[in-house]
This record gives C-alpha cells, structure tokens and sequence, in this order.
C-alpha cells in the first residue's frame, strides 16, 4: 500500500480515544507515530500525556508538549474578537477558533520530522475534521490527513474497549461507562454536545456546565471591572496590563465567578445537519461586550456598519474551518485597518450572568458633547442643515411616490 | 407668503412643547392646526390631550386620538423581529420603527382633512427629524413638512417658557424645570437620553431606569415562560393565545419583573454624531431571544446565514427612516419568505435580567436527531461523504498553497 | 443488492454517451429505464431520440419527449435575468439555470411512474452533476441519483466504444474519434470546453463559435431594435409582442448576425479548480443590456444598489446548484419585489460585436428633466439644500479628522 | 463678515466660469484668491490658465500649476481598478476618482500658504460638489469650502456674461453662446452631460464622442496587444515597461482608435435625482477586461467572490464622494490584499469597440490543467469525491423538503 502514510503526527490528548488512534495507526499503517499535546488552556494536566505516549511506544523524541496558549489568544482569539464574530447570531466560535492552530503545529511539526501525515480525532459527523483538514492541507497541499473515525470498523463502545484491551491501553474506571455527552475545552470556552443533549426541547441539566457557576449561585452583589483596549485588543484590567493569555484568563475567573456566558444553541453544522451545544464562554463574553463598548465611542460609523456587514461572513468562514483562507485574511485586512483606534477604557458591571457596559472613555474618542448636546452647543452643529440633508435625502422617495401614484 | 400651510396636521402629545408647537403654528403661519395623538403604548393618559387641545382652540372634529397599539406590533414591531434587526448589534429599535406609523397616520389624516402640511416636534439634531420626514415625503410626494425645531427662534428654555406664558399654554408644575434628560416610549420600548446622560463614561444613576426593576431587585427565583410563533410572529404565551399587542405586554410584563431589557448605548446617528442612550426594551428583549430560539430549529441554514448578511443594512434602513423605501420592501420580502416555517415553541428561562432559551420543540423542525446522533444513525449519514467533501472543498486551497509556495 | 434502482429516468440526448449510459444502467443495475429528452432549443431534432430509445429496448410509454422551452425561458430565465446575474463578473448563467429544470422533470416523470431514480450524464468533476443532484435532492428527498460517470470503469474512449459494440448500440461516424471539446446547448447559450480549449494562453479557434458570426463578419451597419419589458420581463421586439421563448428566439437570430455575446472565459467551478469555457449567449447578452437600460429610468437608486449588492451572490448560488434552495427563492422574492415598476422600452444599437442602450423611456420613468436640468427647473430643486446635506454626511469625516489630527 | 474666508484657494481651470468664480471671490469676501490647476490629463494647455490667472492679479507666487498625472493614475485609478469597480454595472467613475486627488492638492496648498478656506466650481445639483467637499473636510475638518454656485446669484447665462463683462474678464468668442452640453475631462475618462443630452430616450449625436472614433469608424482589422500585470496594477503592454500614467495614455490611444468605452447611461445621482451622461473610458475599458483576466486564472474563488460580494459597495463609496473615508480604506485593505498573485499577462482583441480576452498566462496561475483536464489526471482528482461533495451539500435541502412535504 504505497499510498500509506510512513510518519504520522497525531494531536493526541493522552485521553482513552487519542490513544486508541496511537495505537490503531501503529497497528494498521505500521507507521511512525509522533504525538503533539497542546496547551490551549483546557485544564487539564498534560504531562501524564507524556507519560501515556512513551508506554505506547512512543519514542521521547516524538512527544511534543507545548503551551500555546499566548500564541492562541494572541493570533487567534484576539483577531477574531476585533471582528465581534459571532456564529448565527450567538455563538462565539470557541472551538471553530482552536482548530486552525492545532493543525498549524501539526503541520510544523510534520515538517521538522519529515512526516507524511498528520492525523485527528474528530468524527466524521461534525465540523472539526472539516477545520483541521482545510487548515492542514491550506498549509501543506501535499500532507495527508488520517482521520481513523471516518476509517476504521471501531464503530461502537464495546468494540473501541476490546481494542484498547487487546492492545494494552490503559482504560481509566470512569472510562468504561460511556459519557453521558461530549466536551471540548479551551481557554476560549467549553463546549458539551452529545447524548443526553441531543433533545433540543428539553432544559440541559446544571451539572452540565463545568465553567461557570449557575447565575442563581453568582454573588449577590455587582462587580465592576475596567478593560483598557489598544487597536481593539484587551491589554489590562483594572488598569492592570497582561498578556493575551493572562487576561483571558482573569475575565475567565470572573465570568465563571459571576455566571457569565452560558449558551444553550442549535446550531447549523457545516456538514449539513442542526447539533444542540452547551456553550460555556465566560471570559469571551465578557471581552465581546467590552469591546463593543469601546468601538462605541471609537470607531467611526461608516467603519462599524461595513464590520457589522462583513461579521456574519467573517463568523462562517471561522466556523467552516476556512481560517487559512485568503477570504478571510481579506476580511481581517479590512477589520484590522478598523481598529487603529480601538483604544481607551471600557467599565463593565458584571452581575448573575449579565455583563453591561456603564462607562466608556477613550483618549482617541469620537464623541462629541458638543455636538450631542441638549444645551447650546455654541454653533457646533447647525440644525437648519438637517433640513437640506432631510431634503435631499428624501427626494429619490418623492419621484417614486410620485411615479406609483399613477399606477 | 403663499408658501405658508393653509392646514397642518400636528403630531401632539398633550405635553408642554407640542402644545408650544400647536400655538406657535396658529400665530406664525396663521394655519389650521389638526391633532393627532396616538396611543402608541407609551402608558400614558390621552383624553388630556383632547382637553389641551380644545383649550388651544382646536375644533373637535380636528381632534384625532387613535389607538394604534395592536396596528405598531402587527405591523412594524413584529415585521422587524422577523429580521432579529439589532442597530450596531445590540440596539432594538424602539423609537425608530414607531416613526414611520406616525407618519402614515399623519399623512392619511392630512388627506382626510385635505391638509397642505404635517407638523412634528423633532429636534434638528436627532434621527426622529429624518423618519417622520421621509416616511412622510414617501407616503405623499407634495406634502408639506414643518419642523418647528428647525424653525423659529424659542431656542432655551426661558424663551419656551415666556411663549408659552404669552400664550396662555397651561404649564405642569413639575414642567417649570428642564428634565433632567429625555424620554421616548412606546409598547416596544422606553428611551431616556441628553442633559445627565450625556457623559458616556458615567454609569446612568438608577432613577433613570423607568420600565424595568433592577435586576437586583428582581425576583430570587427563575421563572419560565413558553412562547408559541407562528409563521415567524409570535401568537400565544403558555398556550394561550393572544393578539400582537397583547402577547408584546405581556413580554413587556415579564421582562419589567425579571429586570430585563435594558441597555446602556452609544450609537451613531444618522446626522453624523454620537450619542448616549439608555433603553429599556424589556418584551423586545425577550421577544428577539426567544424568534431566535425558534428559527435554530426551524429555520434552513442557508436561509438563516442570508437573514445574517442583510440584517445588518434591514437595520440601518429602519434606524435612519427608510421604512417606506423599496429597498427595505424588497429585505422585508427576503425575510418574510423565509419565514413561513419559523413556526413552533420556545421555552426561556427568565432570571434576573437573564433571558435565555432551554428548550424549543415544533412540527416544522428541521433538526433530525437521527442525523446528528452520537449513537448509531441507521444510515442516516454516511461518514465517509465527508472525506470527499472535505476534499472538494479544500481543492482550491491546496492549488493556492502549492501556488505561493513558489514566491 | 437492495440499494440498487429499481426505476430509472434518464435526461437522455439520444447521443452516443447518454446511450450508454441507458445501456449500462440495464446491465448493471437490471433496472427499467425511463427517458427523458428535453427540447431546451438545443437546436437538434428530438425525434432521432425517440428511434434510439426504442432500438435500445425502451418502452414507448417510457418515453418522454417534451418541448420545454418556454418553461425554461419563463420560470427560469427571465427570473435570473431580473436580477442581471453575472457569475464571476461576465458569465450569463447559460448552462447553469438549464439543470434545475431538468432535474424538475426527471422527478416529476419518476413520481408519475413510481420510480426511484434518475440519472444524468454529467462527469464528476464538473459542475453539472452538482446542479442536477441538488436539484433533485431538494425536489425528493427520498429520490437516488445515479451518475454514471462517477461509478463505472468506462474511463477510456476505447473503453466507452467497446461497450457500445458490445451492446449493438449504434455509433454514427463521425463520434469514432474524439470531439476535439465539449459542448452544451440550450436556447440562452452555447458553452465549448475540454480537450482543444484546456491552455487558456490560447485564443480559441474561430471553428469553435457555433452560434454567432464572428464580428468581423457580421454586416457593417448597426442594426437598431427596441425591447419592451413589462415588470422586469421582456415582452416585444420593435413593439411586435412574443411569448418569453420566441423573443429570446428573436434576440438570438439577431445577435448571432451581428457576433454578439461571446466570451472567453476561465472561472472558477463549485468543485475546487479553475477550467476555462467558451461562451456565446447572443440573445441573453442583449437581454441583460436592454434590462439594465429599462432599469436606468425606472428603478429607484436604493433598490438598484440593494439588488447589485445581492448579485454575486445570487449568481453563485446558481452556479453551484442551488436553484432550488431557500436562499435563493428569498433572493428572488427580494428581486422580483424590484421589478413592479419595471417596465419600458428600450432602443439598441447592434453593430460588430457591440450591443449599446441608445435610448430609453416608459410611462414609469423616475428620470425628472425637471430636477436634473442645467436650465433654469422651476424651483424643482433648491441648491441650498445641497450643502445641509454635504455638512451632516461631513459630520463624521471631520470628527474623524480631528481625532486621528491627534495622534 | 468674521466668518468671511479670508484665503481662499480656487479650484481653476482657467476657463470662463471658473475665472469668474476667481473675480467672484475677490469682489464677494474681498479675500486673497490662490489658484490649484492641474494637469489631470484633461488635454489642455494650462499655461493659458498662468497668464490668465495673473490677469485677473493673481500673484505669481499664488499660482500652483501642477501635472499630477502619475500620482492620479498610481494613487487613484489603479487602487480602483483593482476592485474591478463598475457603479451600476457599468459606469467606471471616471470623474468621480479624480475628485479626491483635487480636494487633496486644494488643501495642502492651504496649508503651505496659511489659507482658511478652499472653493469649487461645482454646481449645487452634481455629485462633485459632494466629492470635493467630503474630501476637503476628511483631510482638513476646519478648512472652509466655498461653492460659489450654490452662493451667488449669477443664475442665469445672460447674468454670469454681465458680470465677466463688467469684470474685464475675457470671453472667448464661442463662450458666448451656450455650450450644448458639459464636459468633463481626464486622463481616465470624458464625460458629456446636459442640454442636449437631456433627453434619455434620445440617442447621443455622434459629435458629442471627442475621445473615441465611432466604432463604425474604427479600422477593419483586428489588433492584438497584450498587458501585463504585477501584484493587480498593470506594468507593460507589449513587453514595453511602463509608467502608470504612461501606459494608462497608450491604453487610450489603442481604445481611442477602436472605438473601445463608450457608454450612453442613466446614473442615479448621490443628491436623489437620476441623470443622463455619455462616457468615454478608452483605456480604462481596456484596462478593466484586462484586469478581469488576469484575475481569472491568479485569484483564488474565495477571494475573487468576496471582492464581487464587496464591489457595488466600493463603487458606490467612490461614487458618493467618500473617497478619503474609513470605511473605503478597509474595503482597500481588503481588495489590497487579494492582490498580491495577480501578476501575469493578458492577450486582447481589440475591435470595432470590442475588447476581448483572448488568452492569459502566468508563473502565479492557479489553473491547473492536470485537473481539470477531459484526459487522463493521472490521479489529481478522484471524481468519488463529488458523492459525498454534493451529498453533504445536499444535505440540509432533503431535510428541508421533507420538512416541508408535510405542510
């Protein structure tokens, strides 16, 4: 089989799953398989990952474990908030954004080792094979892309378990028993999908919520926060500077705090079918509502309106897996060019799952008091403009009226 | 000055300034004035208004007070829901889409009363100046339109004041002083901007909230309605039926309760400034959310993604007084269309300024858990056509890569 | 194998390929097979194809001959044509918005004999297949389509000819050898691609153009016509009414004198790569000059722009098959929408390869020679008006201005 | 008069009307007058406009004659060529583009000689004075402008001749009578509007065409050139390296002589009302097809459809006046970007007014022949793919129709 693939690298969790595919590629390809584990900010700890590769054969040299949450916030998260991308209206692409990345280190790495492949363990059902692959091959036109769900004959619990005992993986006690749904998680969000949600008529049970308290739980009391933006990216709270990670982090801390960005969606997969998610956002939530409020008073609004014309097709590409897309780097050209003044100080009042903006102030501020004003504005704006601007305005609406009224 | 109106019809409130507005019509130009008062839901006594107006030497039969509640929602508020417009992505658009109704009652009564001119009392500042006028420019292409605002030289209060006193205009006690900002209200919505709002950066003090309770004074305790659409127009709540005006109540009763709605915004003004507003849209809120709910499983993805693209625009039509464009006929037509299916019911959960959908179940649902289901499907789904769509798709990006991998 | 079709309609040209095709499907599938030859105003007999069928073991009452050119031109070209749809700039549809109808048909004739599926003779890497497919999907969801192309090891001529002796399928003389490029023809347009056209570097031999003359040697004096539409439809040539297929008819006779409508082309197909094409559409390409030349005067500026930036769109949903998806029956709606007004004549100049608007006037003309006049227009217009208006559109710029001033 | 302009720098042509704008604002505001004439390639001596400037007591120091033919061409033209902008399908803003470029010199001159306000010629019913004046502000938000035609009441021919005459401001002899129509004149384009051409159901005389022979008149051969493109700007013809304003003057020369650009058509103006013009755009028309196919075999499909999506848009800012606003510079960024591989050579068939592509080539194609080919592919493409491609796309149209076939 010249076609097989010799030198794999795997995005490998060191979960059952992951592990499962390790070492069905080993088995049906015979193929060298080289592990990367990243740090996206799950939570989890990745070392045992390590340790799990090298019992399965793994050589040391082989195992990449990365923290790329800077790099994940910082050319990832962050340009895509610029755009206030959101998915059908709602939905804040938490996991859509993970995937290019992941496939990005994939591909370097498939390079520094002169691999043939890289390959995932997404299913073949849902929009996650569809973003690691385009990203993968919009990288690398002549890697190959295994994605053993949609190979192998492992097509149910029992015989996944069989498998892995045949084979020597280690199955953890909670493993046996099937999840009740499906999560994936990032810094960004987590994500629940799955089995017990999969009735989108019924109310998702709170122990499915694993990243905010319940709003009924949140303090009893508001909280403020400031977030200072510069060229429309979150750089300090409270006055505070960090890092991309770092402040994502800490809005994460308060959203979960205060039960901020629970999200309950049916969503159009681009694969063609509706999934019910549970989104936990909390940090991205709050970064979404304070960025708007700082475009508010600085972003012009003929910029605004073209952005929010441009966000729905923007958030698609996203969802669709096409980051690596010159489309979409055409639309981050046009959104990046937008945000050169995106800077000042957003006051945020976060309370049982609302986040409102209630101050905004910016050095590079477009609104003007004295044109707004109630009082005497000492000729800032003369209002007998408005009449010839109505006026003009108005005038292809009048040779129309006028033209339907003969008919 | 043969320009002059001979008969005005005057859109009036009853309140001090259009009754200002009234006299000064009578004296300036000599005209017969004609009132229209419409209860557009603004919760507020209108025989009054009758009263004023005799008082100000309007005949009786030129005395015009309507209730239009039930014609503003099954008209304007719910062809606009349809849409889910939102003006720079957050804002509902309660003063806007109440315009143009104005308007159109303004112009019918005009050619009820064979009237030369209608009369508003919008500020030369606002975008209020520019719906009435161009609605009404559209509905009837020669009407005449006075501003008085624009027009005479009661440019402060205390020259208001003394012509009204000079007039014999009852002045309410509490009238003496200026409001401490301005308010709009209608069924859809409360709007309180200028004067103390004017500051973007200073949190709006709590008195200024008029239509909601605070969420912190809100109810301990969730409470869950279940809205009923049909045809993309909501029709019952808890399985009991009702008409436009009286289901958009009824949200507005919930939404009071559960301290929802409310939204602290700067926007952009068609005129071309910024400006500061406090809204309160407690049952548009609701309403938004729960349309929302409904289409996720009802509505087709590609018709749901156009509905996305042309929001935006649908939007900035509305808020800038295009209602009676072609252009927002033909995104009217667009969306209406793709709502014959938008039928079904959402429960939501109301918490304390939270609204959220849990759940949402119909007869025209598209989703098919026989497709998405993380069990086995029976077929439904072939795995396997994803390989070739995902191939398919990426085509165009191995060809680039390849490309531009030789510059 | 239970999958297999039981009854199959076949678009069938009575050509050497969709023979084949007919044969194949009986042999490998055992399958009855049901034909249908459609006379799109391909310019060919069709009879010829009835003879064929029935040698070819077809029963008579399976046999669908149908002249559908006026369905074509009404419910599927001049609905394209109000929306002056260009795919990628230049290309008029011509093959595209031919496949929806027949898919229509070849689902319509299965339900009336209780078939369970259709099939078509379009080779999987073009367009085409997605077109019929998607077509019939959305027609029955229950249908099968099978695409010969894509499933049997006839991949060679020698192959194919062999099959044909085989199967005492009758080979005319001139298909022994390759043709040296592919073509489709419907009553819009001629295409010619493949083989002799494949480097684009190339011009393409003037032996290629079937349907017009080549400009040099069309007659050298222009020729003028006048088009009347009605709502966005033409309806007379020179004043003299016809029917949608026989002014289309018309409007190609005259194009084809004067070497109108042809293009060379290269654009980018659904299925991932760039193949490049020769079009004539002689009719279509004074079609869509004399329908913009109506709209010039008689669509309003708001709509206008609206239904250019819907376009593109619109056209690439045509072009990728989905003809009959609800994106596109919104679109139309928003279209048609447009069209009430549109209605007029318009006078051409046809000369050597040009087609130019020369004049244009209708009852429903929004063109004032009032407003626009360099005379003196009677108080139509009040220049003062023009600078409120600039002022206000200038509001933001200079706001703009004097922020950026700063930094 | 405080409010009064005290320097004044004037837009001028050297011509009559502009010369009594000059008189006008000497007598008008008594203010110092500065002189900006440019050699836009309009094909007119402007030395004339030194001496006559300095006739009517210009200082020397006071007049700016400057040729800004390359920076019109490189900074303006070629930027919106980029975006294939065509304004209602089909007008290439010849007179729009130069606008900006006039209002930037106008007020960089103020800057270097400390004036306070700029002035135009424009009339109060145009586009230009929009496009001067929205640029003027963008650059400078406190310069004044001033629009002599909106001001003065020089309304009528017999009064504009009265006041040259007692100004001693020379009148050439055929500006006595009034022209049959206007004209405006660059290197991009000549556009006739006006008078005689008022009537838009009349055919434009053929002495109205000055920068185009009729195509009748062209020579009865064919010539070939071929272009060459480098990152979306064209950079030869023939081979021959040449300057932007170099090579957009030979395009006119070769469009000039095949009567190549002209265009009768019905624009609906930014000030409401719909006006007739006749274009000649030689060498734009050349360059536009041109550009297109380069573009055809270097864009990528995404980005090629998303610059389609963005173009009315583009055109439509351009149009309007919004030039130098941020909402035309993200859409630049965008279009920029796209750009990048657009590097090749195209071959055209010039006509008889026809310009066709007649074949394209590049080391940045992205037109692979090896898939697209009616041969052999040797394995690039495997035609199984398109099952799954178009049953995945179909996916949410059968669910759709079923739902549907319920109701």
């Amino acid at each position: 089989m010249s076609d097989a693939p010799k030198k794999v690298v795997l995005a490998y969790s060191g979960g059952l799953d992951t592990s499962i595919i390790l070492k069905w590629l080993q088995t049906e390809y015979g193929c060298e398989v080289i592990t990367f584990t990243a740090d996206l900010g799950q939570g989890e700890e990745l070392e045992p990952a390590r340790a799990k590769a090298e019992l399965l054969g793994i050589k040391p040299e082989n195992i990449h474990i990365v923290d790329v949450r800077e790099e994940f916030v910082r050319d990832y998260v962050f340009p895509m908030f610029r755009a206030n991308a959101l998915y059908e209206g709602l939905y804040l692409l938490g996991t859509s954004i993970a995937r290019p990345l992941i496939s990005k280190h994939l591909v370097d790495i498939a390079h520094q080792h002169g691999a043939d492949a890289v390959a995932h363990g997404a299913t073949g059902k849902g929009n996650d094979q569809v973003r690691f692959e385009l990203s993968a091959y919009a990288l690398d036109p002549s890697i190959k892309v295994i994605a053993p769900w949609r190979e192998w004959d492992l097509t149910s619990r029992t015989k996944l378990l069989e498998f892995a005992e045949a084979n020597q993986i280690p199955i953890a006690k909670d493993k046996r028993g099937e999840a009740p749904f499906s999560v994936d998680a990032n810094l960004l969000h987590t994500s629940s999908e799955g089995k017990a949600l999969e009735n989108p008529a019924e109310e998702a049970p709170e122990y499915v919520y694993q990243r905010t308290v319940s709003p009924e739980d949140a303090p009893d009391t508001p909280e403020y926060i400031e977030v200072t933006f510069e060229r429309g990216d979150a750089v300090a709270i409270n006055d505070q500077a960090m890092s991309p990670a770092t402040i994502l982090t800490a809005l994460n801390d308060y959203g979960r705090k205060h039960g901020i960005g629970r999200l309950d969606f049916v969503e159009n997969r681009f694969v063609g079918m509706k999934s019910r998610g549970i989104y936990e956002t909390p940090g991205g939530t709050i970064l979404l509502e304070a960025h708007r409020g700082i475009e508010q008073i600085t972003l012009d609004a003929g910029a605004g309106h073209l952005k929010d014309s441009l966000m729905p097709r923007y958030a698609e590409l996203i969802y669709n897996g096409f980051w690596f897309s010159p489309e979409r780097e055409m639309l981050q050209a046009a959104i990046d060019k937008s945000q050169e003044h995106v800077t000042g100080t957003v006051r945020l009042k976060l309370y049982k799952g609302n986040v409102n903006t209630v101050g905004r102030w910016s050095d590079h501020s477009l609104y003007s008091e004295a044109h707004v004003t109630f009082e005497d504005d000492a000729g800032a704006y003369d209002q007998k403009d408005a009449a010839g601007f109505i006026r003009l305005n108005a005038l292809r609406l009048k040779l129309l009226a006028a033209r339907n009224a003969k008919f």
